[in-house]
């Protein structure tokens, strides 16, 4: 029961069957028949040799498959990981080089490393500092940051650049290096991919194809552009009229092999690790949730955590870059068929039969057409409505949001996220900073109090009652100390605070040490400080600390029996505003 | 009367009255004994020339009595400012060159800045980032670090370093310098400083004082140390002994001047700027909020800001170093008797005239008195026993606080303020990752629902009631989201899922993707998501929402309508446990 927690494969092995086997094949047949370019092109978008997307299609997919717990998430090279990959070793070393790769593997085996300590440790609470509109506004930035990148590649430029100013510096830097073929090629592609998007699904079903068929084959028509174009390479000898190719591709399966274990690139590394496996894993988890609901199914993100973060070890020691749940080949598993995670692990051994059979003919692969085939992938990712609705309903949100969108898009990838953390934790501190708080007065003849602004109710001009209607911790109890003051510097004849704490679960060190303060304070003013209506959990802590005995005053079990004795006790005369109500008990 | 907001001078000087000056005037003479030796302790702590302590003592005062609203608060070069300005300018330049004042005048100015800024943008609650263990954690161990750093004045060793470690082994490898006519007098100052702590208030009220005269008297025991010290360097020469004094001070006041305005310089020092900053801010806001509140005074922590901006602003113009409210000096200024600020501008005037007239004598000053008097009056931030309280408190601000003592003691005083920071938000964030909820049924016969696990109450097999007990935001929005996924995949029946939202005072941006995200895959799984008692203001905003629209159930008013509505309607043959209790309407 509890290795079957630990390794979800026993679990639905033991029910495995034939038919079972040949819906999961067949998912697996057209996940790889997408994911081999997609593969090649993403690793080029790291900067990384193509094998290196091939062989993070291997390994960490049967890693998955064997501890993921949703059977739908296709594992793999994904668009913005890649790009947050080549952003993170851009100052580590030259693109394409050895050592280049080399802390590409390290990169993915210290995330798969922090997956899954997180995972152990189940931390997978740390995501939340991830807003949803710091990541919605980093991967539409991350969109147009990567089609950006492609554009060189349709025009046939060596372009560079980490944020839109260097990439378009370099592209007008380089326009005389344009090249007509392979603009012609890039563009015929682009436009094959956009208009078998909109029609090819529907001209499909027209010619008698059932719905679910026309679906998946208008998700294949990428790879007939990669066939089309390749074959056009090949025949017409476009690698030498300059039309960028993919190359040499080395044939085989990776060898398995330690990761660098050089401890400063380790440490230079850490930082990029932390934000690709967070967002990696949060977007996984949302595209594994939302697939797992269509049936009914439950994914343990805990779990995700130590099977992503072993499928991304599994690619540090195998030749592989970072990987993450990919959402466009998860819809595509999922409208195929695959009913259990053996469908990854069949696509493994596709890419496998690919990197064995088809490094040759793919090294005609025109980069123009993976450009295309990016430019197109990507643009799901960008959402621009988003931002308007967003700001619409929020805007300290649309202001995260945007903040992070704009920096990731002009400085950079790592700035842009840290940025919009920065600035989420910032602004939910500064909504909790001043905790609802109101000063109650009695309803006349009842036992009930209410906000004195709001309604007629008795007050006392010797007596405050403060309801504090928030837990109070660190980032309001400063507020709290500044209330109780001004209430006080307010009333010049007060001698009794109560604070009524019935909304209170908490109480934290702070807000504990504000207690303390305002209980001294107010003692060196005159003024008592009483409690009421304190939850028993958090009396009992408080029953152990020194602050229960230095309270100048009493612990009242409800608002009512504080007011009164402290009313009646201090007033026997029934003076000022409560004889005018004429409602005194 | 806005002009006096800005400026409160304006407001108490109309009333200045010739005895409040007698009174100011003793306050300030008394301070200003004290101030002298302890702007140059602080000074040659922060690796500065004498003279920077003076100056940091003179304009800032003027500019903090102008503009503060605590009328006790003595500005000037503090213990922990001055350990935090070396570690800031240790990586910058050399200790005592020109280049490391140029930096320290940089990091006043800089420093100045951000609270100015602070303030006027209303800032002020950024400093709840500190939480108080991370704060007392810090302190503490700044204490143990300054005082460690003075053992090797009193030894008579030229030791160095900026965490424990180094300081030991400096110490230990330097052990040969060791001076035995210093050490002798360094102890004797010691000596004498604690016992005269412990005894000479009670002796002197033996000899017929008055409780405050003896107090006073007390409080000055350093200048007499520093006095007879200082005669006995001149008349014993023992600088030619072999013991340090605090040599040439440049009399006179300082010129004014801007400080470098190199970017590189500024953004170097803006991380440290920001620590000082606000450590700074918190401990003065603390001081005059504890003082203020003797005589039912209140304090305006947003005026602070750019009073304590200024008057660090002016240190930078005035060839100071950064400056904050000091504990020691504002209580003996309150125990003296001060008024109003004007305390605080005859103190800088005290000073002036002491830089004009004292410095050939000071020169004489042997080093180890001052680090006696530093050791003696940094002992009080030390409070070891608020580790053992704060952990038996709560475990987690326990741990947060010896995460940042340890990691200032033993790494540094940046790394170990943000360690703490970062400790601290991120176990916030584990606290309210998972919101208080609770599936309700609802109590027989009423319209009351209670806790399913609690009490005995009617439930229904197709209907989940679930109660969200805090407000939906990014932290615990995913959480959410689990909740009622898990709810439905527990229950296989279900076909409508209610969620209570009486607790709920806002849904920011991530939590409202959180719910339309529940609704979608409810909707996927054939399960009906309805809302009851949404507050106003909440429901206006999801008004304005494609949610609102697409939300698959209804919004209730009460949860006793939507059980009313959804289940009568959906069994009308009363099924399940509700016709076992019979109560249903």
């Amino acid at each position: 029961m509890t290795l079957e927690r630990w390794i979800p494969l026993l679990g639905w092995l033991k029910g495995y069957r034939a038919e079972t086997l040949a819906r999961d094949g067949l998912a697996a047949v057209i996940v790889t028949l997408m994911l081999v370019p997609q593969a090649l092109a993403y690793a080029l978008l790291a900067g990384l040799p193509p094998e290196v997307g091939l062989y993070a299609s291997m390994l960490p997919l049967v890693l998955y498959a064997l501890l993921g717990t949703s059977a739908i998430l296709a594992v793999g090279p994904v668009a913005v990981a890649s790009l947050m990959t080549a952003s993170a070793l851009a100052g580590v070393a030259e693109p394409g080089s050895a050592e280049y790769v080399g802390a590409a593997l390290v990169l993915a085996a210290l995330s798969g490393l922090m997956l899954v300590g997180m995972g152990v440790l189940r931390l997978g609470f740390l995501a939340n500092f991830l807003s949803h509109p710091v990541i919605s506004g980093f991967v539409t930035a991350s969109g147009l940051l990567i089609a950006a990148s492609q554009l060189g590649h349709i025009l046939g430029i060596e372009a560079s650049g980490h944020n839109l100013l260097e990439m378009a510096t370099s592209l007008f830097e380089q326009r005389d290096t344009l090249n007509g073929v392979t603009l012609v090629m890039g563009l015929g592609v682009w436009a094959y991919l956009l208009l078998s998007r909109r029609y090819l699904k529907s001209g499909l079903i027209r010619l008698g194809l059932t719905n679910a068929v026309a679906g998946l084959l208008t998700r294949a028509a990428p790879v007939s552009a990669v066939i089309v174009t390749t074959l056009l390479a090949w025949g017409l000898n476009l690698g030498e009229r300059g039309v960028a190719l993919v190359g040499e591709v080395p044939g085989g399966l990776p060898a398995l092999a330690m990761p660098s274990l050089e401890s400063d690139l380790w440490s230079t590394l850490l930082p990029a690790a932390v934000l690709i496996s967070l967002v990696g894993f949060v977007e996984s988890v949302s595209v594994a949730q939302t697939l797992a609901a269509k049936r009914r199914q439950r994914i343990d993100p805990n779990q995700e955590l130590i099977a992503l973060g072993m499928a991304n070890l599994g690619a540090g020691v195998s030749g592989g870059a970072p990987v993450s749940g990919g959402f466009s080949r998860s819809v595509v598993n999922f409208e195929a068929g695959a009913v259990t995670p053996l469908a990854g692990a069949l696509t493994a051994l596709g890419i496998g039969v690919a990197a064995l059979t088809l490094t040759e003919p793919l090294a005609f692969l025109p980069r123009a057409t993976l450009a295309a085939t990016i430019i197109v992938a990507v643009s799901t990712l960008i959402d621009l409505p988003a931002i308007k609705r967003t700001c619409a309903y929020s805007r300290a949100d649309g202001v995260a949001m945007l903040a992070t969108l704009l920096l990731t898009l002009f400085h950079g990838v790592e700035g842009g996220i840290l940025a919009g953390v920065a600035l989420s934790l910032g602004l939910h501190l500064y909504r909790t900073s001043q905790p609802h708080s109101a000063v109650v007065g009695r309803v006349p003849g009842t036992e009930h109090f209410r906000n004195v602004r709001r309604h007629e109710v008795e007050t006392d001009e010797r007596l405050s009652i403060l309801r504090v209607d928030e837990s109070l911790y660190f980032a309001n109890a400063r507020y709290l100390e500044d209330t109780v003051m001004a209430l006080v510097a307010r009333q010049p004849g007060i001698s009794h605070v109560v604070l009524a704490c019935q909304a209170v679960n908490l109480i934290d060190a702070s807000a504990l040490e504000s207690l303390e303060a305002i209980n001294s304070r107010l003692r060196d003013a005159g003024v008592t400080l009483h409690l009421a209506e304190v939850k028993g959990p958090v009396m009992d802590r408080l029953e152990q600390t020194d602050f229960r005995h230095e309270l100048t005053g009493q612990v009242f079990l409800s608002t009512y029996e504080a007011w009164s004795a402290l009313h009646e006790g201090s007033q026997p005369a029934h003076g000022g505003s409560v004889a005018a109500t004429g409602f005194d008990p």
